[in-house]
């Protein structure tokens, strides 16, 4: 029986290793899965940077609108960063994804390098969980003009320069005031997110079916400026009122220099990631062994 | 124009404030209340307890329940304890409630005693704004057999006997197990009382938009048992696995002695309870007031 | 060469494991101890409780104060609870203590049992770290009269009844008011204290070298009633201003039922525990082995 | 009877408040308080800065080494910002300093601007309570050379830059490893500056008679990476491991730009800062003020 994914798009670490080029194990494992996947009846296309960063000729190269327009799958071996970033790319393709990971599992990458000859054979036949997760929309305004626009499945930090004192943000939801609020900075993260950086930060974990995000400070001067979890349907606007040196992220993807009067907005995006998972994944054990649940420890 | 709401129920503080009865000013404040509404062309009916516990004469006397069967709105006198007692004993019926407070303004209770004869009357006729907030539903299971049930507006709270160590529990979520935690208690809180004793538990605000509830371990032994915000969709259970005297507080009713393998099982409500507030009434302002947001302390 | 400790009071798990007597591993491990101590030249004694809790025969038995008085060194086999309990007993005679663990090491009881032959040795001639940790004592005043005395170890803890809301207590230092506070309870802790139920309830760890507690609120009404570390020449004093069916618990000695009124007044006890470990013991390690750091986890 | 404190320095806000000089009330404020002070039988020399900032005339100048040299007091107008700015430049001529305080006061800065004609008085006659505040003392090495040096009251904070990832520092106490920290950043904080940056952070306050200092992570990634309260005879090294544009700041003095290899070294400092408060000054007192507890909110 043919799989279901006839197509499947390989994707690599998205950048090399270091200087030199990838490591040799990375490419032997890439070329590995290739031909595992050949062996299952799937094609093989090979995403652009990928089939550039680590030289494997053979292959069908498409760059990511092209896999998106093309293939039935993303099979992305790296960490939860290296998906993220691709996820980001696909998402308004709505091709699903799956995540093959070569060291300690992620929240997401969850089928370990040395199980992928086992666990995919049926996932490529239609035996999987699915979950989707909605990306944020954002744009940075400056004097009336949209300066930056930008995904991100993870969160949106705004945060002080790095020698400089505390930042005041006016934070507006749903064009209602919430607060004006003195501190490092302001996470707003998504569920995905919430496991992230926003945890470091004192953030809770939602759970991927909340359509919502958490708006966490950072280092808040005032103490009782505490998380709070609001609608994704209620747009978060997050004003500049003082700080220098002020940046914003976007995920990774960063704007330095905001100004004062600066306003960046964030609104549910139309588009969400489908992530695939072995049948009888799990949410709750994911955050048990990433989080150490369970283990006696302090 | 006769008022939007005819018949109103009066509802005073619930319990005596001490023996020998209420003071004399709470019920003169009731008594001028009435007046006043009957002064708007509603009809009063004062609830059966607070009847009994102010002894005021001259008006028809209802129990809750026929004050849900018959009255169009409740008025409820006192904080927020007061109304959460009233709203959730109401919610089948669907009554509306506004709170007049005559202390500090709570999260609910937001018509100041000295500002309610200019604020009534434009509510009365219709201009207000409603929210709706839902109900949790609990009951316990000991041995196959439920020994317990009650709704909760706030939360439901699990946790230790006074002179003994952590409690052990087990928690699941939709079937699942989330995980074994140890601690001095579990708390389950609505968006409604995630500004109550969740948060001094170190939870998250949820917006009351939010369909969902928060766990917030109560000092938890293992430091990565942070808050997790869950969909009010999937049934939160809650078995005791080890601890003495371990009791469950449904808002603030109580069950003592629980044994171990009970199971404490809590789901959404079918139940709301609406709240309306005066036109311009705005969520966000309530907190920033509650919480000393904005006031320049630290 | 004889050892520096000649004469070795063992002592096993305070209590029974369970009704019908101790395990029999756990009576042979003590046997096998004993004799290992005098193979090495020491005379044992066994205290009074675990000679009866085990039945072992032929070994002289002495109770705390006799050991105190008779022996050069107690070796305790459990975990930090027994530990505690012995050494809260025996610091008015300043004998030194080994842990030796069964199971999971703890942040005092660090010598494996599968291990002690190997690093005993060395100890018992000498060849050790040895730390002191002060005890706290506390005496609870009512109507001027003193109906409680107590040492601690870990912390004294004030706390509210299960079933009940919070408790009101009004906090002294030194003599001075520090607040009032409204709470769960609120946790005296001192170093050895403060990676136990402190932590859990939010404080920070204190280094055993520093002279002082800490005070730590177990979810507070006010969000920034935050942990204190106070110097321990200055008495604290707690006393119950409102609240229910309130207890304090001294390490896990209880008082229950206080009254409004009461006072709990918390002072650095004259008595030192000496604790030896092996040499190369190191505090840090402990710790970063207990709170699982730098395992790559989050 | 003449004053205890004969020569006294008049020190203001520290830089001009913007562009164009000082406000004029600022002058005048300066002016009418060293009125005051010549009333009282003092001598009034004005700091080099103040004297140019505010243009006053008619007073004799001085720099700080100056003031150090020749004055019996530091009377600093402004806000505790200002006066650690001066206190740390002070502290090696043990100089003791007074506060006075424009706006909200300040943990340090105590004394009302409409009280001081009442306050200063019996203070300049030997009325008062003294509390003595060690500094910090910080250098950073690179390639084994020393390339900043610094004093530090509050604390010395090394953090990641504002558009990257999180920063690695391996932290070493007293020469033996504490931890390789992944987070924002890390504090170290005395107890003066354990209730500023460092509580915001989630770390506890210190009593300021502990002879210690917090160190406080900024956002861990590991979630058992908790404040911990170290003796200040133990030094404190801290070395980046990774991290992007990682900065170190000394109070408000910065160094951008460390290096991976660098290290930042924090012991206590010979000098002590010598603050005057009013007879009846009590350190709880200001806490309960500036935190806002026992006021009845959340």
């Amino acid at each position: 029986m043919p799989p279901l994914f006839r197509r499947v798009a390989l994707i690599g670490k998205y950048q090399p290793v270091a200087a030199g080029g990838t490591a040799r194990s990375a490419v032997d494992t890439l070329d590995h899965i290739a031909h595992f996947l050949m062996d299952q009846g799937c094609e093989v296309v090979l995403e652009a940077e990928t089939a550039a960063n680590t030289g494997l000729p053979h292959y069908p190269v498409a760059d990511v609108d092209g896999i998106g327009r093309e293939c039935d799958l993303g099979l992305v071996v790296g960490g939860d960063g290296t998906m993220l970033g691709i996820a980001r790319r696909l998402a308004r393709h709505g091709t699903p994804l799956i995540g093959i990971n070569q060291g300690r599992l992620g929240f997401i990458t969850d089928i370990p390098l040395d199980g992928f000859a086992a666990i995919l054979p049926p996932m490529l036949h239609g035996e999987y969980e699915e979950e989707s997760r909605p990306l944020m929309r954002a744009h940075v305004v400056r004097d009336g003009e949209v300066v930056f626009e930008a995904l991100a499945m993870n969160d949106v930090v705004v945060n002080r320069g790095a020698t400089s004192g505390m930042v005041e943000l006016r934070v507006e939801v749903g064009g209602q005031l919430l607060a004006n609020q003195r501190a490092d900075g302001l996470i707003v993260a998504s569920p995905t997110g919430s496991t992230a950086y926003a945890l470091s930060a004192g953030g809770p974990m939602l759970h991927p079916s909340i359509p919502g995000w958490v708006l966490v400070p950072i280092a808040p001067h005032t103490l009782s400026n505490r998380p709070i979890v609001l609608s994704d349907a209620m747009e978060v606007a997050i004003e500049i009122v003082s700080g220098r040196d002020v940046s914003a992220n976007f995920d990774m993807q960063s704007l330095a220099s905001l100004l004062h009067g600066d306003r960046i907005h964030v609104t549910r995006s139309d588009y969400c990631v489908r992530f695939l998972h072995p049948r009888g994944w799990n949410y709750f054990a994911t955050l048990r062994k990433k989080l150490r649940w369970n283990e006696g420890g302090s």
